[in-house]
């Protein structure tokens, strides 16, 4: 990762200055959540936390930030000197990324200075969204799959590089096989797949030739894609080449379908592939592919022996953003004590307080509930927001990409299985506790007074 | 930009490898450009061409990627010392960014080895789509705005630091006025803009304290967001402290409403301030703002005199992907000549050539019509794709961005307004040459044929 410490909002750094002037001591607490679910989504995949640890580890303002600072007229002197040797010293609790959560639970909590903890405001809502928002979009399309492999084909149409990156790491995370994506393969060790494209099809001046091409090239790992022309044609001569290759003791791995009836396509290729003697050739779809896209071709019984996803998982299409926000939750006051607060504007009322998540199990170990209530309230549930970071050090390791995969799939396994359907959406139950609404009932009334 | 060469699907490098086995002379020609605008849009700004061209200048395979491609074992030692010595040798031709542009309309159009022009689809792809995305995203916001000031509040909510920072690009090459991404500021010489958090509101013990501490660090750029508790008391509390200001022979520049019934409270607003004396201060809106509802507010006649636009116009909420593709157009036939080619699959077909894209004007230079057709033909119209890079070199330097802004502007000029209106889609004539059309149609039996 580069130097990011400049990739903030403006206000960032003016209210920072305004802090450094005026309250230089203060301390506070930020919570990161989500204040809705997308509609028709039943939860979150918490993703994004590995990138936010980095950042806060690396971050520091170069001289060459300052300079362009200094350049804008708009900071002082003395707080540009302060901005240049600033580290993040502060506390970050998270839920471990993988984490199935839900609306109002804290997905990160930072708990510093205030001008450190409002100073990264952007960035960890950046990455947070992005990362989230690909890994819960993508557990559904896992779920869909129904234990089909699906590999990531995202990015060329995810916003940027860094998100095609992210893309391929937070669906891989979320239950994806691998992805198209190399650069991700090589930053994270995610298994990398692909198939061929039409134009690699049509630069040959027959079909044929362009399969026996790649088949003699690849006799182990060549997958044919069918549709460049006509369909029918183009999997008799995925067939010529896979009998060419079983010839020499290689198997065709398989077909891609990417455009047209994918289910009557599929069976029919099914059937003809059979009947030539090359039942281990798998078909794989792809092509504008979703979760619903994908349960309906299950439904019908689509011959598909994997799938590719693109664009809709990439982008999240039916919710490009969540509804991530990142609010203060308490202050100190003159006293250095801290005091809850919260925002009352219309419709945007948040929960003060230092909160914890706590997760109620029955005796199977299956999630019955959550409950969102005060960090010192004793609730009988499993707290799911961990301490990653202690005035500034990091706590633990950040674990191994494999690692969180396998605690996700795990996690969600919890659930009761409703909330892995793909519509309608499924309400798990979280609860404020009681505590927490007193507190934010009582604060409200407070909180008039003194404006 | 760092190294971004291993950013590819790995079928480009598979796909690179048989025709570096089978075809290492072979030539093509790969246009890039959308298929369909998007439901109610009624045309594209293009963008993203400085980075491609960075890209494309850059491209080179460093040691540790080839270190990485080899531990896969897909690729022969003859291939990947290949690829460690290959640069991009091609041409290229482009719209200009900034370049009004539609359907079916080549935006890059790329003539080179078959291997480089293939490995390089991704990252174009990826490029383009959110440049394009979001400058024509953001010139409808522009077009809503009428002549008031527009900044981008987008990057909590683009999806990862890479969007962030092209999208602030992006909106201002569109017609944005600012950004409040600051490292997008320092990048891209952007003006940076920005208000207050409502935590900076909830940090301090009374809304006026925190209003005179900012109004005092900053009297020249103070804006006093008035909606963290009752606004009509926000608007109050501001006008206490632009009295302050006043006194001190200081403006306050503005208020910011981010929440609520906008129209209703803008008005409110103008009028406590008018009665003030305070008639200098602007109101800023915000909050889930998008061209719809900035029209919308402008057609109540709210008091608003400049607009903060984030998530909608940096996700491109309704159409947070374009329908952008890569097409091979010809490629050398055994004897070294072009051929034309194209895709017949199912609802794709492609159109083949090399092609121009000619914008035909009336004498008082007001865009008529494009047409789409081959290069070589005669077409009475100015030709939209320049060269921008020959076997290799770039022929020109990327213009500033305030350059490209300023032509982009000129360039909408150019069309009948009905373009810019919001709603409905307009549909600019954009026509296929009978050459080209006549070219598809005989191209389509012979490839028929030759599968």
């Amino acid at each position: 990762m580069k130097n990011l410490s400049l990739l903030v909002d403006l206000y960032e750094l003016t209210m920072a200055q305004v802090y450094f002037r005026y309250k230089p001591e203060a301390r506070a607490t930020f919570d990161l959540f989500v204040r809705d679910l997308p509609p028709g989504r039943s939860y979150l995949v918490a993703a994004g936390l590995a990138d936010v640890l980095e950042y806060l580890a690396r971050l520091r303002f170069g001289a060459e930030d300052i300079a362009y600072l200094e350049k804008l007229k708009i900071f002082s002197p003395a707080f540009l000197r302060y901005l240049r040797h600033l580290r993040f010293q502060g506390d970050v609790w998270a839920l471990p990324e993988g984490t199935v959560c839900f609306a109002q639970e804290p997905i990160v909590r930072i708990t510093g200075s205030l001008i450190e903890a409002q100073l990264i405001e952007s960035f960890l809502l950046n990455t947070i969204n992005l990362q989230t928002m690909i890994a819960s979009k993508a557990s559904r399309v896992v779920s869909a799959c129904r234990g089909h492999k699906v590999y990531d084909f995202s990015l060329r149409r995810t916003h940027g590089s860094d998100a095609g990156i992210k893309a391929a790491r937070s669906s891989y995370l979320a239950g994806f096989d691998g992805t198209a994506n190399v650069l991700a393969g090589k930053l994270y060790g995610i298994p990398v797949a692909g198939t061929m494209a039409h134009s690699f099809v049509m630069s040959f001046k027959h079909e044929l030739d362009g399969f026996h091409a790649y088949a003699r090239t690849f006799p182990s790992r060549t997958t044919l894609l069918v549709d460049t022309y006509d369909v029918k044609k183009g999997i008799e001569n995925a067939i010529k080449a896979g009998l060419f290759l079983k010839a020499k003791g290689c198997r065709l791995q398989g077909i891609r379908l990417d455009s047209g009836n994918i289910t009557y396509l599929s069976k029919l290729a099914r059937r003809m592939l059979d009947q030539a003697g090359l039942s281990g050739v798998g078909i794989i779809a792809s092509g504008n592919l979703d979760e619903f896209k994908i349960k309906d071709l299950l439904a019908r019984d689509a011959c598909v022996d994997s799938f590719g996803v693109g664009t809709n998982m990439g982008v999240s299409i039916d919710a490009p953003s969540l509804d991530v926000i990142y609010k203060i939750a308490e202050v100190t006051g003159d006293d250095g004590n801290f005091l809850p607060t919260m925002k009352l504007s219309f419709a945007k009322v948040t929960y003060p307080g230092r909160k914890q998540v706590f997760r109620v199990c029955d005796k199977k170990g299956r999630y019955l509930r959550d409950v969102v209530a005060l960090e010192e309230e004793k609730i009988k549930g499993v707290p799911l927001l961990k301490q990653m970071v202690k005035k500034g050090k990091l706590l633990c390791r950040v674990p191994a990409l494999k690692t969180i995969r396998e605690f996700a799939a795990r996690d969600l396994a919890g659930f009761n299985e409703g909330l892995r359907q793909i519509y309608p959406a499924y309400r798990y139950p979280v609860v404020i506790s009681a505590r927490l609404k007193a507190l934010r009932e009582n604060l409200g009334n407070t909180l008039i007074r003194r404006q």
